[in-house]
């Protein structure tokens, strides 16, 4: 027998809605706290027991005293942190939190993203700045749409982790009758992976938008997957097969499906907007966005050959012609 | 100055017409004569210039004289020889065709599939049948739908043989401004892995016609591309990267796109229709299904573990559930 424990899941978008879903739905009996920021929708939340924002459909089973903004409140209570907020908010939202708070507490990052003030992945981030022990910190990984994960369609997340006892914890708090979890002890290549789909993503879109068709995608993602292979082998050479669902199948998620807002911004962009009205029309942040900048400057130390990413930056940050860009790009590919 | 070469194409379906357009918009100078069974077609390309059955827009620019269902004269007219005709009309195509007639030309096989009588790759029948040297013969593969070909759409073709010279030859003939043609040496991966991906292109439309999501198809397909490597590493022990465009971009596009009619078939199978009613629906030959038999076969020899195109063949042949083995099909996936 498990004891009981406090859950936490930091962050009001779908992923974190979908994650409380799953936490719900899970059957070990456990308490489940959680966060967001935006008053008026906890208030919503607490009435009508659904998220006005995302994923409405979902029934939301939490007391209403642990549906709250306070942060300090919720760490404190829970032994187990669950991180949903987009990368780029994360250093604000931990401003009020100290190391010690987070102390002895073990946490999964379903943050698709790096801290673009740092150039940090989120697991690195939580251990330099908060002195967590990297065996306490574990990263989830798809292809998993939260959308999906509301419709109860069958997917498999993939809990990596240095610490076999942190992934199996995390893994058996979110298996429900739809959910399988794979354990995985490639915490930096799954990361780095999660980020890097979402750039390729972006990039799928573009050409997308441009009017390049499924013959050229697959001829794109083919050579993503290769490139993503390069750029993990890089900064964390460990035998792994880039071919395992964590991996490729999280960027075919992403890069194929109808509910990928990076694909969608990326569209938009290959259609001709600019970056700020597609980001003003999407209501959405696209973590692919921030993403290619943060690669960019990661990759200054590593180097590696990464013209996809180079491409989508050179479009994104540099106002490349994205027509120019891509045609450029498809010289290259193979 | 390369001498002017007579090519055939033989078939008339629609990556034959694709075929045909290419070497068209080829710019080195050549004579295309073209091959089909059926006379009504042949009369209504020599009047009006467009095959009518299959890719319509395409204009075909071939003298009258040369578009014809004499195979005995266009084999005898041509030095170079591309095969386009499904594999299961294959050995009835060239019931009267001699060794002799084949001696000394080199030819491509375009067949994304395997001889049914024999279970051998298009490649093994030429050589073991009609003498045709290893070095003569070569291999095209994707991805590349016709449809995007017929648009213009930036496509690559992986041209793989065991001889340079001969993927060379054939890589010459059909780069255009919208063709990029690729090197391998790679026949026998190319060939397995371009008739595999039909079987799971067909997997993937089951499980689509049953209800699975994108967050599946994903898993599914990351599964399926490391299915294929066990099998092509097996039965063809080489260095590759099965992430090549040839490999993995043409699952991708075999697996995910609106037209590819082996997931088309796939689908209704998953909805509930029979083999028998799928295929008079779709008045095209999925090829997925004749090579999910051909496989089984093989693999009895070769007894690599491969559950999806298990799966499949449980489904097509032995009337099994998609329902059922789908779900258990589900429990093998990570």
């Amino acid at each position: 027998m498990q004891r009981k424990i406090n859950v936490a899941v930091i962050g009001g978008g779908s992923w974190a809605t979908a994650l409380v879903k799953m936490l719900s739905d899970n059957d070990q009996e456990k308490s489940i706290f959680w966060w967001m920021r935006n008053k008026d929708a906890i208030n919503y939340i607490r009435q009508y027991h659904h998220n006005p924002n995302y994923l409405s459909a979902i029934e939301v089973k939490i007391p209403s005293a642990q549906i709250t903004d306070d942060l300090v409140h919720v760490i404190a209570s829970c032994d187990v942190i669950i991180w949903s907020i987009p990368a780029a908010f994360l250093k604000n939202t931990l401003e009020s939190i100290a190391s010690e708070q987070l102390a002895g507490k073990r946490m999964i990052s379903a943050i698709k993203g790096i801290i673009p003030e740092e150039n940090q992945l989120v697991g690195d981030y939580l251990q330099t700045v908060f002195d967590v022990p990297l065996a306490h910190i574990a990263v989830i990984s798809g292809p998993c749409h939260a959308e999906e994960v509301s419709l109860e369609k069958l997917s498999y997340l993939t809990i990596a982790s240095a610490a076999t006892d942190t992934a199996t914890l995390f893994a058996d708090l979110l298996c429900t009758r739809y959910i399988k979890t794979i354990l995985s002890d490639d915490i930096y290549g799954t990361e780095y992976g999660a980020v890097l789909k979402n750039i390729y993503a972006v990039a799928s879109g573009i050409c997308h938008g441009i009017g390049y068709g499924d013959n050229f995608q697959a001829v794109l993602i083919s050579n993503a997957i290769r490139e993503m292979a390069r750029f993990v082998a890089k900064v964390h050479p460990i035998g792994r097969d880039i071919n395992e669902s964590a991996y490729l199948g999280d960027l075919l998620v992403t890069a194929y499906s109808q509910f990928s807002r990076n694909r969608t911004f990326g569209n938009m962009i290959g259609k001709g907007y600019t970056v700020k009205s597609a980001q003003l029309e999407m209501n959405m942040i696209a973590e692919g966005y921030y993403a290619s900048k943060c690669i960019h400057e990661i990759n200054k130390t590593y180097r590696v050959d990464i013209p996809i990413c180079r491409a989508v930056y050179a479009i994104l940050y540099e106002k490349h012609s994205p027509h120019v860009e891509i045609k450029l790009l498809a010289e290259q590919l193979t």
